[in-house]
This record gives structure tokens, sequence and C-alpha cells, in this order.
């Protein structure tokens, strides 16, 4: 899983049916300069922008739903309370 | 999913058939530099050049389509109306 | 596979319900500079923070747990040893 | 997909059955520099040395074989007649 | 499929019991600088420290084995012979 912070969200009118009632926002990795690696996440965690979050990709975004084929494969699973680093 | 910006299409006359019919969009990864991470993206958002596009990529970009059995990666699944960032 | 190093720990109170009781160690590459790459594993093979360790990731990564539907990408299957590189 | 350049082949007599009689070719993404970012690719498209190639990557290159269990991820899926790029 | 070189093993006592008795390489894309990118395949070919071998990745990795359920990302399904550029 990734460590990301939610920096904003997008909005699509036109898109797959599926993705229909999905938050979709904005994710930057914690640990990284700039937007070249922010990508959007469906939030399935109550997440708002600030947030740190734990986000899961690939095939297994899509098992956090209740239906196998959605095309999604980015989610973010949960709220980060505290990262705690000691031996970097 | 990446936010993408549709650059270009894409021409192939001998290709798998199960490509048959589907637009082929060269997209780039809107907050990178240069074409070095451009891919190509099957449109089923009627996306077309200079749209910010919403892009499924992986196992997840098959779902996208009524048969699990296509040898695609990546998918438009939307096509974004306005993107906002506001904790960078 | 990729050869970790675990650096330290992830909390998370909001979070899907399948991670509950999950240990989820933060991961550096082991061969990486900084925390850029870092990532969330869950640990599988009582690992704690210094250890070099093993992490499979994307979809093989959730074989390694009794069921197929769990949002997790990432997963410590061993606790390294030795590594042993003779031509680099 | 990828935009791929064909550059070369690649031969290996011990290999797993199942790839016996594909043609692997090397492929370099056609906007990358250096052979750091090339790989092989299944040639499923009656590719050559010198084409432009779609490559697709990960679970999608298996469906494009007959059977599902073969250890291939990236397969050449057509052969490109022209790249419309009018958008940068 | 990448193209590596191995340059030495790996050995975890502590680990997935599905891993036992796989021999585990370090691997290293032939064409990268440093460890950077290098990475841990378990040989399925009879590779050795020196060969350059075929790598596959993600879960078509898991293909190679006969049992579906094993944590494994990176199989090693070829020891390469030649490798032929003829058109960088």
């Amino acid at each position: 899983m990734i460590i990301g912070h939610v920096i904003g969200s997008v909005w699509a009118t036109r898109k797959d049916e599926r993705l229909n009632g999905l938050k979709l926002l904005v994710v930057k990795p914690k640990y990284s300069e700039g937007l070249d690696s922010s990508f959007v996440a469906a939030d399935l965690a109550s997440a708002g922008v600030g947030d740190d979050v734990l986000v899961t990709k690939g095939s297994s975004a899509r098992t956090a739903f209740g239906k196998e084929r959605i095309p999604i494969d980015s989610v973010i699973v949960g709220v980060i309370d505290s990262i705690d680093i000691t031996d970097e």
C-alpha cells in the first residue's frame, strides 16, 4: 500500500456508470515532490483533503468493493492516524 | 486511476482482432513532462484530443469491457470536467 | 519480490475492516535512497523495524492470505537472514 | 498499452516449455532514451525489428493467448501504422 | 518480461512455507545501473549467478507454478543464450 496525502478532488460527468456515487480524490504519495506521481483514488474511508491515507492499488483495489467487475485501480482503504519512522 | 491528457491517436491495421473498432488514444499523464510516460488507452468515454481524462490501468481496465479476455491494459473511463487541487 | 528494509509502522483506526489485526509496517526498498519509494506492507512473517524482508506485491500478495478478497497489495512473506551479492 | 519500438530479439534454449515456438522480441518504449526501460515481449502480430508496436502488459497480456496459465507478462498485440500526436 | 542479470542470492529461514525449497536469486535488470532496481526472483530455469535471464513478473509469474495460490511475483522462466540488438 502507498502512504498518500489527499490534495484535492476530481469531477467527471461523463464516465463509466459504475463510478457513479464514488468520491474521487487526488492523492500524492506523501514523500514525493511535485504532482508528477499524483493519481486518483476512490475513497472508501471517508477521507478528506489534507488527510494522510492508505491506498491499495491494482487488482487488490477491486476487492474493496462488493463486486469484482468495476474499473477502478486505486482505493483509499484507511485514514492514517500516525506514521512512526524509527530506522530510516 | 491516472489523470491523463489526450494528445493524439494511434492506428494499427495488423492487430489482435479484439481491438477492432476501439478508438486507441495516446495519453500523457497530465503532470508529467515530455512523451516518456505517454501510453495508449482504449477510449470508452467518447474522449478526444485535448481532453483531460480518467484512465484505469491493469486488470481493472479489462473490467470496463463486457468480456474478460481482451488484451487491453489501459482504458479511458471518464472525461474530467474539473480538477480541484487545494492542498499541494 | 523486493528486498525491503523495515523502517517503521503506521496506524489507522478508520480503515477497511479486513485490515483489522494486521501489522502494517513501513518498508523502504533496501537499495533506494530517501523515503520516496517507501510503502506499507502487511506483515505475515513476524518482522520488526530494522529487519531486511522479502516483500511480495500485487495480486500475488493476496495469495498469502486465506481469503482472496482482501484489499492488500504488499505483504512481507519472509525475514531475510543474508544477502549474498557476488556479481554486481 | 505501450508504444514500443522493436530493437532486437532474444534466444533462450532452457526455458519454460510454454514459451516454446514464441518469437521473443526486445522492445524499447518509443519515447525513452537508452536501453534502461527495454523489455522482452512475445510477438503475436508478426512484428519485426524496426517496427513500432502496441504492447499489452500484465495479466491482460495473458488474455492474448488461448490458455490462461502461461508465464508471459508482455505481448505485442499490434503493429502501428501511424502515430498522430497533435496536442503535446 | 525483463532481461535480468543474476547477481546473487538471498536466504530467509522465517518465511511463507510455500517458498520452501525454491531458489531465490537476486536479479538486476541488465541495462540498469546500481542495485536500485534489483529484485528477488524464484528460479525455475536452473539459473545461476552471472547468467542473463528472462524474468516474468506479476500475476503471470504465478502461472509458472502448478498451483495458483503462491505469494510470488517474480520468476526466472528462462536462461538467455544470446541477445541480438540491431536497431537501438
